[in-house]
Parts: structure tokens; C-alpha cells; sequence
């Protein structure tokens, strides 16, 4: 670390493991919860979860409201209406069930009920100052890691912006984080999410804000995504879920106080504009971005690639670009678009997508700078 | 990790690096407040540190109140004092700067104001209900732990017991580490602090409790204490005393998750019967203990012995004594007492150590049971 540099470093109360799901109803009161907002999407409705949910709470006697009013790129519109709900109900808890969308929204929701507003007015890092009310998050995905972090992404849908609200304030008090809610899931589910925490191990451990607390997580995040992406496909297990959701997690607590990167700013312009899975992004970026970024971060390259190739013993400088090799003959396996024309309806829109990406607050982490050529040329590369 | 085993893993919110402490004053206001009490010893107001502390929250409008009546091996009746005019003058926020001392009457009094009673009343783990004032905490020792971990050590004076409280409400809101603080500290009390450091990590690495959130934690600890101690006390360089400040905070991450072993419970003992200086108690235990626990868990202790030895590759079974004969041959170089015959005056209370010892909360942890008698045989073993 160099000299006079501070680092901040704050995650989550984590419950973790096999029907740790059950401490939900002790948590909402250990918080003063008398009527909770559940905040899910219409997968979870379908699937039995949120039912599952709701009766752990109706069996403590714990009163709750539900609002499921949540797709994936989750909309401004959507956070005030589930506010309203909040506000009007007298609700005194949020709790979050589902992936990404869902726990961003809920985090939307509680900035609003705690601040007032819009949520466009907190766009930015560091620009919530009143405290949320109380918010446990259950993910049923190993990837968002927005049970860990201080950052909600929220579509601006005027704009077609995917707005990153980065605070303190959004971390969750209690992540429950139950690795039995991912063994219905389907596969390439289970593949986009685990290749966006590799996404947010990779980019969060280059980053110029990495400190040895958040690196250390970043590696374990590696290693166990290495090891266990095939096994989750080729024989799921409860174990193997278990060790993705370790890694999604470890990752998460490495991106949220050492930010992101390029990836990650292409991920949300696609999102705004196109309306594009997060997930799918990265199996198709993240080589290309890690190439892009290999000149000015050879030695922990060096390292990602020792860790992804399984290798123990010393680094030599040709372990990165092999690393790089081995994640796209990886990618490559697995069912999931390797392609950006395979996801991008227009090849023309990639200008606007780039021009639009080069502001997003991940670009100031990367740590390699970047115009929106160079972004351009990136997604060229990808195509 | 087993099958349908829950990991709990909670620490405060860190600002970590040198002069991070100028961050104090706008962390207090963060948390609501306007009249702090700070916590600290007469050594630290001796050394300047406490008149410095002051400074900050001067200069910001803050005001404030000073508790100094706290010494090694903090007393009940003590904690009973600072609570006293915490209410008294109307403080509303706790500032403990110092090491292990002033840290746990800090929380000892946190434990009063917000929960009444005495603080005998909350001996053992999970006994606090309600929740205590915001806490900030600036560790000026890296080792003890305590600005990150559950764990609160007071001494009852009456029953000559340090008692063991545990509570989740115990982890200070903030934890501001500074390594500037450290310069300035005489080689035992470095070298004591991080062979505590040392101790909490490898204890808690072999916990039955230890999770993959832990377990990554305490090798983080083990590997810069390993490459950093004897730098520490021949060439201390900001930088040295930075990783030794990493090393203590990621161990004090592992064992407040985790739990430790019979080196702390029978450091607790000698505590309360001999006011022996907690840290001085390690160096002399930890390979005796180690050795008493090798037969239960020589993976872990393979792992642990080839990070002390500093060499990449497969673990061999071989790696598990020769770690502890390294760290034995690294603590007979430095400047501390290496027999229990230094320490303890009168081998007669042997028995009465060991007999109070087995009664601690750290005993549940340890991965090898024990009774009173293997106590005592680990005890005739460091004589």
C-alpha cells in the first residue's frame, strides 16, 4: 500500500450457509421489526421462494407487506412506487429476496424513505446523507453481490441511463446468505452469475483503491470460481454451491470497497441502453478488458493467472496472458454467448454505448485509463 | 464446512493507513455526535497520543471528556466509574484510544450505559440485549484485536476472574487503525502484541468454528506476523509496522468469528490470579498448545507451518512440527520471556490456574478437548 493512503473497508453482518435461511424472523426483530416490506420479482413468486419466505415470518407472528413490482434492470418508477408502499404501510424493515434487481430496488427504496427525493438526485458516490431504515437481503444468486455492497444500480429510464448510486449507507445490515436458494436455479443462470463475480474479483483486484483486505478476498474469489464453475454445471451439488456462493461473497466485500472497472462500465451502458442480462456481459468483455488492462498490472495478472490456472509455486510474467487464454477456452465450455454480436442488436449503437460508459463511476477504478475509443475498440474486439 | 453448519460473520466498519486518524472527528459527527467520552490510559496520554486525540476533536467543535482510570487487566469497578460519567455529563459517543485495555473498558462501559446492571451480569457469550452507544475505536498496539472483535476482557476484582463477555453488540461501529500510532512503542510491547496477534490467528484457525470467511483471514495474519516480526524490531519502518497493523486487524477478523483456544483461556487466568501481562503469556504457550492440539488437526497445521516457513508448493505432513519448532527457534531471538517460569511466580497455583482456565469461553473453541489435568501437563510443559 502506499504511503498516506487510507482505505476503507465495510461489509455486511453475514449469516452464512445451508438453511441459514431460517435466522430470518430472529434478525427482523433483533433490528425492531414489527411489519416488514418484502422485496422480490415474479422468478421468486414462481419458484416457491418468496412463499417460503413469507411463512418463516407468518409463523413468528411477524406482520409484512409484499411488493414484487421489480424486473431485471430494475426501474426508477418502480423504487418510488415500492417507497409509496414503505411509507404508507408503516412498514419498518425491507427485506430483499432475489438477485441483483430486487436487492438493488430495495436499496432504492430505502434511500428514498430515508432521504426523500428522487432517486436520480443521489446518482453518484457519497451523495446519501440520512441513515436507511434496517435492510436484510436474502441473494438466490452467487454473482450480484449486492448483498454485500455499497452499490445500486438503478435504470433512469427517461435517459436510458443505468445509474450507479455508490454509499456507505447501502450496505445491508444482515446478509443471509442460504446456498440451498441456488440448486433450482438454471445453468446459465448459474454461469452468468458466477462469471460476474469473477468479474468483480478480477476488475476489484486491479483496481488502483485495492487494499490487502479486499485483495485478499478478490484471490479467494478466483480460486473457488476456477474450481467450481464446471462442477456446478456438470454435477451440481450442494457443496459446489456452497463454494460459489463463498466466492460470490468474498468477491463482493473485494468490489464494494475497492471498486470496478471497464467491464463493468460497458455492463451498465448495455443494460441502459439495450436492456441487456447484466450477466452476460462478462463472459464476453471480461478477457478482452483483462488483455486491454494486462500492460499496466503485469504482476497481478501474473497472480490471477497463477490462481486460475490451479498452480501453486512462484509467479512467472507469462502466467497472465496463459490466465487470459484458460478463462476464454473456459467461457468457451460453457452455454452462455461468448460474442457481442451475439447480445447487441446493433452493431451501430456501440459508439453511444461507449460515449455513455466512459462516465460511469466504474471507469474510476480501472486502472488503466480509458477514452471512448479505446472503449470502442475494446467492444470491437469482443464483437 | 459441514453439511447444514451456519458461520456468523460480523466486524466493524475499518478506515485503515497512516494518519487515517485525522478521520476521527467526521466519523464521531457521522454517528450523531456532540459530547464523546474517550477512553484511553495514562501511558497514552504520557506519550502525547491522548493530547493529540483531543486536538482533533477540538479543532472540529467537537467537545469531549476524558475517562484515563483504566489500567492493564481493566477492572470492574472501573468500567462502573466511566459509566458513571458517560451519564452523568451527557456523552453520546465512546472514543477508545489505547490498546487492549482501554478498548474493553470501552465496551465494558458501553455495556452499562445502554444496558444497565453491573458488568458481571453479562459474563459469557450472548448475553447483551440491548444495544450500546456508537463506539469508535484507535488501536495503538497491533495485536490485541479488540477495536474488531465480539470479545470483552474484565477483570472482577472480588472472584480474581478476567471474565470472557461475547456479543455481537460488542463490535465497535468504527475502528480507525493508524500504523503512525505504533512507531513509537518499545520492542516488547510491539513483539508481545504481535505474537497475541499470532496466537488469535492460529487459535482460530483450528477453531471448530473457523469458516472459509475466517480460515482466509487468519493465514493472511500468520504469513505478514511470519515475514514482519523480526523486521519490526530490527529496521521498524512505517511500512513494517503497516503490515503488522494488516496482520493484527485480519486476525482480529478471524478469532471475533471464530473463538480461540487454551492459550487465551490460560492467558485469561494468569490474568485475573497474577495480573500477568496478557501478551507476555504467548510466546511461552503458543508452541506448547500447538503441539497439544497437532494430533487433531494436522491438515491445518501443515498449512500453518508451511506459511511460517515461507514455502509455496504442496503441504507435507512434515510441515506441521516443523512450523512449531521455527516459531519456537523465532521466539527464543526476541527480546521476551520464554519460560512460564519467568512469568508466574509460584508453581503451587499451577493447579488453581488451569482449574479456573477449563471454565472459559475460549475452551469451547479449541479444536482438541481438554480437562483441567492436560492444562496443567501443557503448563509443567513451558515451566
Amino acid at each position: 500500500m502506499s504511503e498516506q493512503r487510507v482505505t476503507k473497508f465495510a461489509i455486511p453482518e453475514i449469516i452464512f450457509g445451508q438453511s441459514s435461511i431460517r435466522y430470518l424472523a430472529q434478525c427482523s426483530r433483533r433490528l425492531g421489526a414489527k411489519r416488514a416490506l418484502v422485496v422480490t420479482d415474479q422468478g421468486l413468486i414462481d419458484s416457491g421462494w418468496a412463499d417460503f419466505v413469507m411463512d418463516i415470518l407468518r409463523d413468528d407472528g411477524l406482520d409484512f407487506l409484499l411488493f414484487d413490482k421489480v424486473n431485471s434492470n430494475p426501474r426508477d418508477y418502480q423504487v418510488h412506487e415500492g417507497a409509496d408502499l414503505y411509507v404508507r404501510e408503516k412498514a419498518d424493515v425491507i427485506i430483499a429476496l432475489g438477485g441483483g434487481s430486487p436487492m438493488d430496488s430495495a436499496k432504492g427504496i430505502g434511500t428514498i424513505v430515508g432521504n426523500g427525493g428522487r432517486i436520480a438526485d443521489y446518482e453518484g458516490a457519497n451523495r446519501i446523507m440520512r441513515p436507511l431504515p434496517p435492510m436484510i437481503f436474502i441473494p438466490t444468486n452467487a454473482g450480484s453481490g449486492s448483498d454485500i455492497s455499497q452499490f445500486c444500480i438503478i435504470t433512469d429510464v427517461e435517459r436510458q441511463v443505468k445509474m450507479s448510486i455508490i454509499s456507505r449507507s447501502l450496505v445491508p445490515n444482515v446478509s443471509i446468505i442460504d446456498p440451498d436458494l441456488l440448486m433450482t436455479k438454471d445453468d446459465q443462470l448459474v454461469v452468468s452469475s458466477a462469471i460476474d463475480a469473477l468479474a468483480h474479483a478480477i476488475e476489484s483486484f486491479v483496481s488502483p483503491l485495492a487494499s490487502p483486505f479486499t485483495e485478499n478476498q478478490a484471490l479467494k474469489a478466483i480460486e473457488l470460481i476456477a474450481q467450481n464453475l464446471q462442477p456446478a454445471i456438470l454435477n451440481r451439488t450442494p457443496q459446489v454451491m456452497e463454494q460459489l456462493s463463498i466466492a460470490s461473497t468474498a468477491a463482493g466485500m473485494s468490489f464494494s470497497n475497492a471498486g470496478l472497472g471497464i467491464g463493468h462500465a460497458l455492463a451498465h451502458s448495455l443494460g441502459g441502453i439495450f436492456d441487456t442480462l447484466h450477466g452476460l456481459v462478462h463472459p464476453i468483455v471480461l478477457p478482452v478488458v483483462m488483455r486491454y488492462n494486462l500492460p499496466v498490472c503485469r504482476e497481478k495478472m501474473c497472480t490471477i493467472g497463477r490462481i486460475i490456472q490451479g498452480s501453486s509455486g512462484e509467479c512467472s510474467l507469462d502466467h497472465g496472458e496463459e490466465g487470459i487464454i484458460r478463462l476464454e477456452e473456459l467461457f468457451a465450455k460453457l452455454e452462455v454467448p461468448n460474442r457481442m454480436r451475439d447480445i447487441v442488436p446493433d452493431s451501430g449503437k456501440l459508439e453511444q454505448i461507449c460515449r455513455m460508459a466512459v462516465h460511469d463511476a466504474c471507469m474510476l477504478t480501472n486502472p488503466r485509463k480509458a477514452d471512448w475509443e479505446d472503449l470502442l475498440h475494446i467492444c470491437q474486439e469482443a464483437w
